[in-house]
């Protein structure tokens, strides 16, 4: 039986229209000498938080509306490491009321447009109330960012 | 179109035949004050391997045959953080030649059999020789574990 | 010129009247298969505001009296690393109107009284008001947990 | 009794020959929207090390010397956080046949040179065999980059 991995071939550099530096650090490495896995998913939550306030704006501790994540997942294509220069794609897949899902990606920088990313992912944020976690409208200047990257 | 996320019913903590321990940490919450996301790929990356070690002995600087992390996923399904003690579940979906597929969770600590589980994973790992990076037979100690876990 | 590391004796086990369980993480073992040197710290954080949330209660997302970290200090004297089951220990060295300096070590489980530890730092916490960050009082609940470890 | 901190005033911008740029994460801030304390010594960690990487050569996996550190300390003068930029500073206070002391700093990226910095610190690193963790001499690569930094 195929796995996903089987069924998918891996997306190119070109394919994510907001591209995002990334700076490795001496602790993403782990004992294997390679990013370790969960730091993809610790990069991606800094690339798409930081897209979005520079976009938009938005503050953390206290905008009513915060986004939570409800699902993500990667598969690791090709090895990638402390110290090289990173750079992240991302790219809006559906765009709901209260959630958005994005394709992820993750490359050594250099990479030309047909090069297959080394990480390839899935994430989707679901916007809440602060207080009582209930799903909420995605606010607006996050709206317009997302429109923007699909 | 549902998700993922639509089409399966939360797995409960009895699904799980391997459970073990886990302690959080001040720097697992972020801003919003619960468990950051990628800091579950983090736990379960921890529990896989002290498993695996304790039921088959593993050295991950010098072993020969290396598991690295094909695919990942998590679905958060309640929030968790620290200064909670947690429970980490994992089963043994598929056993390949050099893949092992894990289904993961982590609940707090002291929810009942019947109770649902705040995050549910899937993790492939797959053995590698060291210094080649290719596929290798999953060495006889971890199959027994894997086998066990099903 | 001895510098401080020379000019104290590591301390032992027996020395902190606190003591707390730690659970290792893969991801603490960098490239060198050791505890990084910046866990410890993240190591103290934890331990120490979770006891105070214990001893006294703490909510660090609404408490009008934050402690936040002014100087923080470690000398390594030994080697750990995960998957050790590790114990934090600590004790109140000086205690002011708005700070408080703790004496912090780490070292294996199962370590006798006599034994020296792993690993021996200092940190000095001072209490700000949340929005002002403007040095504050300690609350009473906090002081009775210092005064009772010094 | 006066601390450390109250002994010296805050060193400046200007006062640290080497600079190297830092990005910030997510994961940085803690629950207090601001950069963990732990964190300060994970980037300076990666920065130390990418910087003598790229002066002399290191591979982390494979050198027979290879660098541990032996003490590290930071005062935090000012509050810094994710998203921002930032900038590391670092200089060589002492060095010895196997061991070199650093002086550290972190700042707002832009600080004009007679700006007070962030966070102040000291690092021992000093070097030993991979294998039997005695120390050994500094590798020239090395040492000539901690003569150029003094």
């Amino acid at each position: 039986m195929p796995t996903d991995a089987d069924r998918h071939a891996p997306p190119l550099v070109r394919d994510f229209p907001v591209t995002w530096p990334v700076q490795t650090r001496w602790t993403d490495n782990d004992m294997f000498g390679h990013l370790n896995n969960a730091v993809y998913y610790a990069i991606w939550d800094s690339v798409i938080n930081a897209w979005v306030a520079r976009e938009a704006g938005a503050d953390p501790m206290t905008d009513a509306a915060i986004p939570l994540v409800a699902e993500s997942s990667c598969r690791y294509l090709g090895e990638l490491g402390y110290p090289q220069d990173l750079v992240a794609g991302l790219g809006v897949d559906r765009l709901g009321t209260a959630s958005v899902t994005f394709r992820l990606c993750l490359y050594a920088a250099g990479s030309g447009p047909s090069v297959p990313v080394a990480a390839a992912g899935r994430w989707v944020h679901v916007y809440v109330d602060r207080a009582t976690r209930r799903p909420v409208a995605i606010p607006d200047g996050a709206r317009m960012a997302y429109e923007s990257a699909r």
